[in-house]
């Protein structure tokens, strides 16, 4: 592809040789000859003007020191544009493997692929489109959406829902049981039956080896656009809203409410029964032991405001010569006693 | 089903028409007109009074103030068994499915059902009644006991044991290496081979893509009636009291010892080689860096005794306060050393 | 084996009766009457005197007290490569399994074993000796170096690479998508695709269940030698240097630098984009929101220099009492200027 073929597909202003043949895209730090870059800032332009690449994504109005640009109102969008058109393909599967298995009653739209070994359980529903990689196990009366793609070794649990274009990683587990138990007469925990199930609606992505339990009654509900990272934890019963984002190793315990827009930071922990506001930011690491009012940015074990979480861990940090300034305050203090 | 044959079912006494058909079971929050919930407390009751719920598992003795009651003396582990009624049936498979590939001197258990390319290793013993479902991989050697069910994708390593009655989630995998390794002369990191095992007892249930390692030599053990939620990390040597409930995202480090009755809140991570006393509560995210007494409720990063930490953390989140404070203590007094 | 041939295999000074016969390896606490274990100070060796272990591999120099010994500079390493000697082998295969699905142009190096069901992409390249095991999925031009071993259901996305002699542990996840989105002009999530790699040297050890994105562009690396257990997170475009251990579920975000040589201890958390210097010793649990200077060792959320947070945590015990000696300090000073 070439820089002016490029900067058509991606409807943005061509400075320089359009001739020049793109080879590839890199960030700034990584970027060969061939490659085109990105720059968000005058500043990191400039930075993108110092490295090897070939041409610079920046942003409308933004002026070259000599590398050709392609203006876009918004670089980063544009540059992930411009993945979308360098990226390889490895499509699960021309049509159904002849190994798949597909059960009683299965209802598969058009164009649906279904790779190796992989086994789609009875009344199966598949949305046209939809890409079943090798090695994932669909329960009986699953729904999967459209255009959905289901990664190797992805398990969806019997009577769950996927919407259409999700995408679900390689050893997700979704709708496996609950993790409720009830004490029986003599002290022993009995399970308590997990008959619900899971609904996750359009354009959700679900991270590698992630798990998403089945409610015990109802459903566990994750919201349109919303992304989840690898090894998440979201418990039975909790509702999520849409376009929310979810880092890494996160923790959401039963029957917790989400509102829209929120962003869980990685390893974020939240206890049960809580609710957490639309677009609350909750920063990494921070332990949720109470409700998050809608738009808070809260931090820190037990979190807190992340405003007044930086003060405390300010005073934190000064510990130490707190408890000097205390013995020196007692010191002076028991002086002038004596002089009394 | 009618709301008098599931009072029947449940041994509790009912209140009101036994002859209106119960279509389902759910919590009081998502009942509707043909599902029957339950409520612990009198003020619950009022609540699921105030529900579309048909009908109501309460306390002996309740009231009801218009809708039909079942009474029992435990309603949540009455409505446990009610769902036990309802929860749909999902067989592994009836019998050995044909994909499934047998080793040699395997010994199945009547009853045993056996899932699409599962895969069961030479001189493997698999009680009576297991269900082992689709994409299993279980070693050579290994010995499953009656009645315990393998969730798809899960993987046993050779030669470990899994009790009676036990539920091992999708994407489970116990008995995979321990961390160990030693410097070499060179200082090189060598791998101590890991040639123990891992022992299961009855009654155990592990989460979806939770891991418990083998031993270096002897048995990583977890006991009787013990829980383990999804994303738990369990390392090698551990060994696990009975009757156990571990939370979510729990990591327990090498050759930790615990007690029974212990319950770990999510998040938890207990060093390695300390113990945990019988009974003992960690909390949610605790970081336990030393042993924890028998019957102790324990929190906080490094983990404190409970009481202790929330009086810590009371004050921590008076620090800005305290540094104010001092910061005027030490003006006052300056004026007084002036004016001796 | 007798105990004078494995004091032969371990080069190792034998005191005793070389005719004994050694049933087996234990740890001192789980010795049985014929198995040998180790001591690595004259206060173990007495311990393990105590212990029904048939001898001890102990110190150059030890003194018995009855027990065979097996003297040799480093009991440890010899302790590992006795349990070499005893390990069970488990293979993957002999050769290839009949139901294994090798794609198109597929390099097999002499002795490759692949098990059942496992399912091998087109132009992968795999190294002599390398084994993989049953279930595993590799796509498409991944390459995979010799001896190396695959343990089953684990899963490596197209074109990554693999060194040689590593060992990646059942259900790891290795190149699937970093977690990278931007807004688009409607402000919702569109997904940058993620066309980089994942590049392995050798001698890596990955844990069961871990996870390891491709980069966005370019390459996610990690070192010659480094170890990772269970559970743990490695985001897009991570570099990790040589020699690292990273113990159970840590997380790594995304462009996060490490140097060589680094250990992660259990549940550490790495905020992105941040350098962590060569020889740094993250201690379990601590939180990482910056760089980190080599050598360093670090504690703590936020991760302070464990030096100076042990002072801190040592007065964060003291602060209720903190707070009373301050109430205690203000009674006072206001009974002096009462009296001024």
């Amino acid at each position: 592809m070439t820089l002016a073929e490029l900067a058509a597909r991606l409807e943005g202003e061509l400075v320089g040789d359009g001739d020049l043949v793109v080879q590839g895209l890199a960030g700034v730090d990584a970027a060969g000859p061939g490659d085109v870059t990105f720059a968000e800032t005058p500043r990191l332009l400039a930075a993108a003007e110092q490295s090897q690449a070939l041409a610079v994504i920046a942003e409308s109005g933004a002026v070259s020191a000599g590398k050709p640009l392609i203006r876009v109102p918004r670089p980063r969008l544009a540059f992930a544009r411009a993945l979308e058109l360098f990226a390889p393909h490895w499509p699960a599967q021309a049509g159904l493997h002849p190994t798949a298995l597909i059960g009683d009653g299965v209802e598969l739209g058009e164009g649906v692929s279904i790779g190796a070994y992989a086994i789609i359980g009875d009344r199966v529903v598949i949305g046209p489109g939809a890409a079943i990689h090798p090695l994932v196990w669909i329960g009986a009366e699953v729904k999967v959406g459209p255009r959905t793609v289901i990664h190797p070794g992805a398990r969806l649990h019997p009577r769950i829902e996927i919407g259409a274009d999700c995408i679900i990683h390689s050893g997700a587990v979704i709708g496996a049981d609950g993790f409720g138990f009830v004490p029986d007469e003599t002290g022993r925990a009995r399970k308590i039956p997990q008959i619900g199930t899971v609904i996750i609606a359009d354009d959700v992505e679900v991270g590698a080896n992630t798990t998403i339990d089945r409610a015990t009654t109802g459903a566990t509900v994750v919201g349109r656009g919303t992304k989840i990272d690898n090894l998440v934890h979201i418990a039975h019963n909790v509702q999520i809203g849409e376009g929310c984002l979810i880092v890494a190793q996160v923790g959401i315990s039963g029957s917790v409410q989400v509102g829209d827009g929120v962003v869980f930071a990685g390893q974020v922990g939240v206890i049960d029964h809580v609710t957490i506001g639309t677009g609350a930011r909750l920063l990494a690491r921070a332990a949720i032991f109470g409700d998050v009012p809608a738009g808070a940015t809260v931090s820190g074990t037990p979190a807190h405001l992340h405003t007044e979480q930086m003060r405390i861990e300010a005073a934190h940090r000064r510990l130490p010569e707190i408890l000097r300034a205390l013995r020196r305050l007692e010191r002076r203090l028991a002086k002038l006693e004596e002089t009394e």
